[in-house]
């Protein structure tokens, strides 16, 4: 199995912090070294750091580590091979283009004999059942609302139902989010932390490494983190439940 | 305007000397600095790089330049804004998936009053002419042919058409690659240079750089290097035609 980690917030904000503890698990403090990624949303825009090398040897995650990109939007992975070879076209997160925004999707779990019927608007490049689970998703999403990207209390259910087609398969924890909206799926583990004022300090459960927040923000700031599990040792982390799909947006869970 | 940079081989090949003179006209010898890019496939995978900083400033363009990535295609762009802000979503190269393959275009040059009307297989996410030339593109080749991708010489005609009519808009100098063909379209400026067996040294006209390539290759390598204006000051570089839409694989110009 891989691992998640996902960050959204109401104001650009900087990973630096929870991709160390992360980053760890690729091979250090845990076993998930085939291959990592992290999408920034910035804006509309998106770039996403792949390597298929894993994150502690990755040049690449020294760039993440050590150049603090600001985004609201931010999705990590680091990859335990289930299905497909190590390969750069099987590193996780994966971006689509939908309504004329990126999509972009990781998944930590497993969808065995996955071999979805489709129209093809969208085909996997790689070998992965998460690759091909995020192409069902939009395809879904597109054919119902051809016209474009509708309110979110139209599309979360059509989101739900597809998500619980898929989860019915196997192990399906996922992130998507367009840059606008943050969508949480749980089947087995994920687990998320509002940060907001009043901070205190964060310790890190993979690296010994405090972060005092009180230190870096404004008292308006707001920041979710999502992982498969806690990062730090000193915080409480809300355990999402198995089944449930939440949607963050400026830092925090939507009621819906 | 903006500067293209493509690099295609037949066996895995770093691009540092290449982008190191290229990524110099970002900011230092030249003024293209509204942001940056750069492309590489790994067989069917792809990584893009992009900053919206000039490259002379760019952390991600230091990684870039240290970093050997090792790669068959790739395509590099720095910006001069003509169309659409300095943003993210705004930086070449633009990929979509197509026949279950990355796209990955850049484009140099401007398409004045731009409004192409497309059935929507494909949108825009930016604001630049360039991005919505991909779109068009890919829209016309995935209706031609429906099924997947065809042999290259039922796809070349196609493409060909589409670009000629994009190029009867505006300047339309292009580098597109699925990782398996690398297409070279030029309007006005774009030249290329095809490296191997006897290999010499080269030196770049951009910073006082020297590589001997005797050194660094096997005598089967071989290695075409397409820019908008040659990059080194002691090799002949041949000029594409205007209107010259060429096919490079395994490092050199197919004939069609």
């Amino acid at each position: 199995m891989c691992q998640l980690l996902g960050m959204n917030c109401n104001v650009p904000t900087d990973i630096c912090f929870s991709f160390e503890g992360f980053s760890a698990r690729g091979g250090k403090t845990d076993h998930h070294s085939d291959g990592w990624g992290i999408a920034f949303f910035e804006g509309k825009g998106c770039r996403i750091f792949l390597d298929a090398k894993p994150s502690i040897d990755s040049p690449v995650a020294d760039l993440v580590r050590c150049y603090p990109i600001h985004s609201t939007h931010v999705i990590a992975h680091i990859r335990k091979a289930t299905q497909g070879e190590i390969a750069l076209e099987n590193c996780h997160p994966f971006r689509r283009e939908l309504w004329g925004r990126y999509w972009v999707f990781a998944h930590n779990g497993n969808l065995p004999d996955f071999q979805p019927k489709t129209q093809g608007f969208y085909k996997a490049v790689g070998d992965t059942d998460s690759e091909k689970a995020l192409c069902v998703i939009l395809e879904r999403l597109r054919q119902t609302f051809p016209e474009g990207k509708p309110p979110l209390e139209k599309l979360y259910p059509v989101l739900q139902k597809v998500t619980q087609e898929l989860a019915a398969i196997g192990v399906f924890n996922y992130l998507l989010s367009d840059g606008e909206h943050f969508f949480t799926h749980c089947s087995t583990n994920l687990s998320y932390i509002v940060r907001q004022a009043p901070f205190a300090a964060a310790h890190l459960i993979d690296q010994d490494m405090t972060v005092d927040f009180s230190e870096l923000t404004t008292p308006s700031d707001r920041v979710a983190v999502i992982a498969t599990t806690p990062l730090t040792d000193n915080e409480v982390w809300t355990k999402i439940q198995p089944g449930e799909l939440l949607v963050f947006q400026d830092g925090l869970p939507l009621k819906l």
